[in-house]
């Protein structure tokens, strides 16, 4: 029978790699042989196993390999990369190594070389002994991608040592917890980021304006807590709205009534701005005085408006062209630590798509379908918050005044 | 053709009187003709019309009078209503007319009496020339019930002639409008019905003590903001959990993680107070020394914890009859003029089912359906939030304070 | 005190157009006074009213009537719609008038002239004595647009007069309703669309593929149901994963479980058809053998996949220029006259921004929150169905064969 | 340093025991040292692992070991349980042992006892050598208490060998999933258990007669397909609303929408089944001649309809002491193998409470928040799926047919 032996070490059972290698095998129909296991004796100790799977058909043997390299898993007496040219520009070649968002290394020769950039449902493109994850759109004729799934090394992120807000994503998504110590030790985590000189990039919906909760997130811009700003057209559109006339898709924010004729207002407010030639020309000369994009212009933070067909206008800023939008997020994205995203859905998701498995990941919304998805990402790095979103940034801002 | 004449007069258009009765005859496939019409000329003025409505059966103009009749009409050279004897204690005679929860008269003689007490899905009893209303559990043999629909009259409540927040049904349940004016107004009227002598009843579930509001309810209740609470075992179990142990349901409030063994405590609180005798026995020696079921027991509020099968434990002071607990309900909520429903289903829709329609009705929940179900009452004085229950109370509180 | 004296005439009371009249004079702070009022004396006869409204002040007064106007009132003694130059590409003039999507009119001199191509948050150019709506990205310098408040009249649809499936809006979103003969009603509706001539649109989301509906969507695109399809890269995407690998989104259809590396599929799909050229290719090659896109190609309907910052890959048919993917959509739009959107929000939502009012409209998602929101569009020609998409395509399909 | 020796065996690795019990003793603060492990060398082996936990305090290490033994570890040289008298009729001792709803054993003496009957939140009476699970409303005076932690052994139920529909929860909520072969293997799945003896729970709501699904029910436990019929007031009510007047809350099951005073129906069916003695009395004189309730008398199934606070009327058959209820469902869950949980909360909740975790549950609702809350029982033996209940209980009949 087909077999083949694999290795693994690190926290392999609590951060369970082990019991879904266990799985994986048994889901597959194959079967395993525990050779050696040797487990960490404290806490602190790493575990190291050694097993032989094997399976009726070498083809399942491979399904089962590939599965468990996912889980951190690594062939005893594997070979190196395979690599073949890209076809076409914008083409992988077929049997392209398809990248998860975890920490991943290829084996170049001998030599276990670390993934750049890696993000998933990419491929890897090796030139000059370097490895870096590229996105299809982004590959040219020509260039070595990996192929197969030999010589891929993946290392999940393990479980804490410590107890963390980060992580404990099943029994956190629920509206009926106590929000309060987490946001406190989230603000906490928010200082030491930036003590370190990690970036924080957040990502907001439009209901962070519908709510009011607008003010909250310009002065945390305007006070240094938000490098990277990811939103829509709605975001910037109904938050130059409510500055120019008080209400945000038509919704007094005063007294939360709908004022006539108010579902004119964000149209009249892109209009303006386009006839400014754009937010920023907007704030320089004096039309723009107050809001989040105020704010975020004056501090000269990075702001991408990634378009969507369902847009009015859209404002002169918003980048209309998908892919370059992906582009400049992906670009934005580096050296970001932590990603606060909030009562956003379509920006989220395109967010998380980019970003990887170790980037600390918090997600907020009323509805917890949303949390939900957003959060599941295969990391333990993720935190998940169903409230209000005014309600949050209110309580983040107090935290962090 | 089979036609009777019916009259209506108030603000018939914009209260939507008439627009109902237009519709009602048509969706019934009837006709009518606007015998007399006068419209009120400004926005005091009260408007009339006559109209005559037919249908090619009988049993359909029946159908349609009955109809137009809940929309406020009144049918022109109408009789007296029918009275029959309740065949069995228990059962009402089956053509009893069931009543609805707006303002309600019926015809004794020549003379239009209104219905005390008036609630939903129960009948109508005369007797000394007074009528009331009365649910099928407890109407006796022989009592005189109203039958069929002649002779009564339903006066839906008008639309206010000025703006306030309570009726803006449709557009205020949505979580991405901005709160602090509607709560701070909802404080108002607390003031004011408080002032005017009302008294204000809060429904609230087990999530007021999960998300941590426990604390403003009881402050609430200690400042005498609350003259009858009506809630569950969970409630009142996690609230004492939380005092014993730190924690709800077995997560701990500070920090919203889950303890060990946590799923244990609310049994064990729930069977200490069983040992003490009750809530009020464990508040009189001192083993219950804050929370909200101590401050309600200190305050000396109207307290109803209504018990349910999903229950458990019992705590001692939880109506376990389901018919002894509608009875204290209905009991307790004469004389409310405010009622506030928190993050409650079950004990909300109770609630629900034995108002008037003039009550005015907050209700609110992190999920929008629970809000629309809720607020669904066929008035116009009910204002629905989609809000984080914790952060709605802690509001309210600071407007109250 | 400024007044001015509006008319309208049709089924004012029953579809609203008075009741709404009222509300808005009142919550603007003004006040009315009826001068004549005719009443349709029965239900095919039509209503008029002659109103004096009036208000403190003169701005005051300009909000009231603009927002009759939008109401279906049209002012006595009104003038022709004034016009200004747009005063560059994409801007308009600071008053324009912003449309809805109702049926609009202008007045040219003493000329009332349809607006055409009407949908909402657009302006009016006037050339030619033609009136058409036009989109901001779409207007040019110079370009005659109108602008303010006068010469418009806007003409409500009107409550049916006899008892139809669409326009039930309030009491049909619920998932706790019988949809048998509602999806029944519907094929019908599809029939009399086609026997007329008239165009259907389907927007569809992936989870149609994922439920394991693509088949009968594909079932209905062959059988010629469908004249239109507009959605993403998404449900490209995994309809062709689903026809390559047997999986969406990594789910084996046949028994809903994931397979092992399943994620990667959908990428592969993309890749390949990225390989071949395009889904037109791949189908013309026989690399594409079946499924959703192959029957649209094949049957060589109008398709836009409208491309978002979250799509993977992405196919090379998806509009990636979000402007470029509005025209095109508008452009399909031209005779559609029933419009069937499943399992999708970003997509509807910008397909309901291009619809005008009188446009039936059919909204299916499983999540109620979706379909009031999608189906919240001003209009009486809206059905919503709270369910799930497969249950609801299968029970179409059954009634369409 | 306080330690203690624990032990486990089993698949104690992929059914998560040894995971849970390493997260425990960190998250607890202590240490660990692997004194002994055997791992499975394959599939079907069992593995072993002896381990001693410490902790800086006596407590914390009583806690720790408690919290091991809920995975499934047993001290060694531990020794035997200890018993109290419970003080006072419905009281237990104060330090009593809370049972979890997984397979338990007590020590008694040297020996391992199992406990009957088992059921979460409870204690166990240890009597003439049986142990048995009682709750708290169930305790007498004097009865014999297990209390503390002492000589208690837990059995987790193991991850099966095979790919079973049961137990892949986190995946399996999601309404975006086919649902065809899950719905056929159920239909096997009840076909096994009842050719084992086995019993079948159905837990039904309203939604199933709202929905139209009363039919497909009605079919069931005509083919004896049903053995338990949970459900409250609403269900029955409604079930003969539609059939003397079909409709279901007012809504026409014909055809979806509201019959004028339609709303009144099930009042009315109420009150006329009350006038009968009861549903039964109602079968036997052929006054209700079809419908689940019909259905179910003539079966002779077992039927528990619990009331609550929310319930117009009730219906005679409904137990409207709560306590009661619990006690009659207790009794009938003897012998469930499968419970089937459709479109309930408050019913399903209380029957999960009820439910030992070995026994097979499938939970059907259109929201996903409640198939997530009714599905999580740490219990690998759950099904849960979020669908239409219309659709999902014909496409189940179509399977058995």
């Amino acid at each position: 029978m087909p077999s083949a032996t694999i290795e693994m070490s690190g926290h392999i059972i609590d951060s369970m790699m082990l019991p879904r290698i266990f799985d994986v095998v048994m889901d597959l129909g194959g079967s395993f042989r525990v050779d050696e296991f040797q487990v960490g004796r404290n806490p602190d100790e790493r575990s190291f196993a050694r097993i032989t799977v094997s399976h009726g058909e070498a083809s399942g043997l491979q399904r089962i390999i590939a599965a468990c390299q996912q889980q951190g898993a690594v062939q005893v007496d594997g070979v190196a990369a395979h690599i073949e040219a890209a076809p076409r520009d914008g083409v992988f070649p077929d049997t392209f190594y398809s990248t998860s968002n975890q920490p991943t290394a290829v084996r170049i020769g001998d030599v276990w070389v670390d993934v750049e950039d890696i993000e998933m449902d990419c491929g890897v493109i090796v030139e000059d002994g370097h490895a870096r994850c590229v996105a299809v759109t982004d590959v040219r004729a020509g260039d070595r991608v990996v192929v197969g799934h030999d010589g891929i090394k993946v290392s999940p992120v393990e479980r804490s040592r410590s107890k963390e807000i980060f992580g404990f994503m099943t029994s956190s998504v629920s509206a009926e917890k106590p929000k309060h110590l987490i946001i406190r030790e989230l603000a906490q985590t928010m200082r030491e980021v930036r003590a370190g000189g990690g970036r924080i990039c957040m990502v907001a919906g439009p209901a962070v304006i519908h709510t009011g909760a607008g003010g909250h997130l310009g002065w945390m811009i305007a006070r240094g807590w938000v490098d990277v700003l990811f939103a829509g057209n709605a975001l910037a559109a109904h938050d130059i709205e409510s500055q120019f006339f008080g209400t945000s898709l038509g919704i007094d924010l005063r007294d939360g009534l709908p004022v006539e004729s108010g579902h004119e207002h964000h149209i009249r407010a892109i209009n303006r701005i386009r006839g400014a030639g754009g937010i920023r020309e907007a704030v320089a000369t004096g039309m723009l005085r107050s809001g989040v994009m105020y704010e975020a212009v004056r501090q000269g933070i990075t702001v991408v408006l990634a378009g969507s067909v369902r847009d009015d206008g859209p404002l002169p800023e918003v980048v209309v062209d998908m892919i370059e939008a992906q582009r400049r997020m992906r670009q934005a994205l580096r050296g970001v630590e932590l990603c606060i995203m909030c009562a956003s859905m379509l920006h989220a998701i395109a967010t998380g798509n980019l970003l990887p498995a170790a980037t600390k990941t918090v997600c907020v919304d009323i509805n917890p379908s949303v949390v939900t998805k957003l959060a599941d990402r295969g990391s333990s790095q993720t935190l998940g918050l169903v409230t209000d979103v005014e309600s949050f940034l209110r309580e983040l801002s107090e935290c962090l005044a």
